[in-house]
């Protein structure tokens, strides 16, 4: 493998958390180590973070953003696809919010540009938290807790969607995983790795894993259609980014997932069907690829795979300011 | 208002955060001070905030403890009636979390003795989490993280119920809500309330609430009749106590509930129909004490009642050990 140190830029970032993480100059690789983010408005992250676990921004009072993208299990709901109000079966994966300020576009589809266009999505959908953008900020503004936190972070103490869902999109861009045994390897601690999860990332990178899965965030940065060699079978309803752009070129592209922490996001795939690492890269070999891998093939890639878990944000559990008298209550079983 | 010290005693207890809180010798008042709890087994606690906040531990994979005794809202969900599997109505609303160590019991008919025979009432309620110990033991046995974390608290990798649940036991019991400003104006601080408060505390004491709602956890000591000038009219099925006992002079029998952090755990009563402390405290003062309190009381008792709110429990959200092959999959669709 390559050992070529890139540069000597050696950058320094603030964490979430407010320790320093160092991004060291890093071997070239297709896949560069994750620096953690500078928090330059820890006030509005704050902000984001109790929306994103605020269940009064869906009808029901029962459903926040954490209900689906689990910060205590890898951002995820580690279903094959989420539960929505009225216990509705959604129609895809919910993927990881874990790095996803990486991402080229928000959604399998990609129709949402960043986390905050996306943000506003769910609280909407009707089959997820069933609300209205309208009814959201009349809960919100209700609630003299929020009406001071917005005033406080964006100097009005009018709430808008505008705020919320940029306030959210700050809180997300905070969850970031760095210092992953890969990445530790990445940036010169040889010892990080052991030598079958450096010959799984061999495999990884020979075989043409990193074609799609680079980057950072080890993917995220293109679509790219299930089922280039064979088709992919699936009884998901989803058709990929056609179902956004209309075009029939885009049928079945989805948005390439991130690897990073792919140990905590199963099952796998838009619809959730690979339920381990072992069954998804079996099937990517063979349909996007035309390889059959080994067992021991598989069992070498997955242990690489593994190496992509990086430090989970770690933060105290956010705590709601209560409903005021004229907050309108939520109503999950009309 | 009495101002006898009621001896010397100083005790310092070891809050969960670390911190140390100092119960110092209270005021001679119906309601003492809470002390928060000194935590022997810091390992059993942190494995019980993890199963806590597992939603493994239900058949969808999707509902937690956290879910309807949400610690960022009071340890309650402030619904009505919770949400169960399916999206089923509950019977009953949930009661706070918050300082339930200290109840005579547990649940509001008092059917389970203490939070260990609590905790594992809901994860088998096919209305609830609809799982069984059976298979929540499954799926923790087939989990590594956890089975290294049950060996080290208890000795041994077996994991069953009755681990589970005096883990998440453990953990509860540290869900204590010291300092409020009530706790500090009893143990000497006369500047925490203002005159309104402290006349609202007056008017809840010398009207004759404090027979119920005393002790350390202002209520929570007793089962008292919901309804003993007149009757309560409510829709909800539950027959109160003697649903447990089975003895008709304990129907509509409640546990009287905690007003700690009251102003956080609405809607009130066991049926949740009273949606602000001021409807709950005119409801009260008519069907229980036989007092129609004017807009000017009720305005002095919520003042009061809202100085109960304590610090709230902070900690780092949990991480979840990731489920392995072997671990049997959530079915929140079958």
């Amino acid at each position: 493998m390559k050992m070529k140190v890139t540069g000597l830029a050696i950058a320094v970032a603030l964490s979430a958390a407010g320790s320093v993480a160092w991004a060291a100059a890093a071997k070239d690789e297709p896949i560069q180590p994750l620096v953690a983010p500078k928090v330059t408005n820890p006030g509005k992250v704050e902000l984001g973070k109790k929306l994103f676990f605020d269940t009064r921004l869906s009808k029901s009072g029962f459903i926040s953003c954490n209900s689906c993208h689990n910060l205590s299990m890898g951002g995820t709901d580690n279903l094959k696809t989420s539960i929505g109000d009225h216990w509705q079966k959604g129609p895809i994966n919910a993927p990881t919010v874990l790095n996803s300020s990486l991402a080229v576009a928000q959604f399998w589809d990609g129709r949402a540009a960043d986390l905050k266009a996306q943000a506003g999505g769910p609280i909407a959908n009707p089959g997820e938290m069933a609300f209205t953008h309208e009814l959201a900020i009349d809960v919100l503004q209700s609630i003299p807790g929020y009406v001071a936190e917005f005033k406080a972070v964006f100097g009005s103490s009018r709430v808008d969607i505008d705020k919320v869902t940029s306030a959210i999109a700050a809180f997300e861009e905070t969850l970031v995983t760095p210092d992953s045994p890969f990445d530790k390897w990445l940036t010169g601690d040889e010892k990080a790795l052991n030598a079958r999860e450096v010959a799984g990332y061999k495999l990884f990178k020979e075989s043409g894993c990193v074609a799609c899965h680079n980057g950072p965030a080890v993917g995220g940065t293109s679509f790219q259609k299930m089922g280039v060699v064979e088709p992919y079978k699936s009884t998901s309803p989803a058709g990929g980014r056609s179902d956004f752009t209309g075009k029939d070129e885009d049928r079945f592209n989805f948005k390439v997932p991130t690897l990073r922490n792919v140990e905590l996001t199963y099952p796998y795939f838009h619809d959730g069907e690979a339920a381990t690492l072992e069954q998804a890269v079996d099937v990517m070999g063979r349909l996007q690829l035309g390889r059959k891998y080994s067992e021991d093939e598989i069992g070498k890639i997955v242990a690489f795979l593994k190496t992509l878990t990086g430090d989970q944000p770690l933060f105290t559990i956010p705590l709601l300011p209560p409903s005021s008298n004229s907050t309108p209550r939520p109503t999950p079983f009309d």
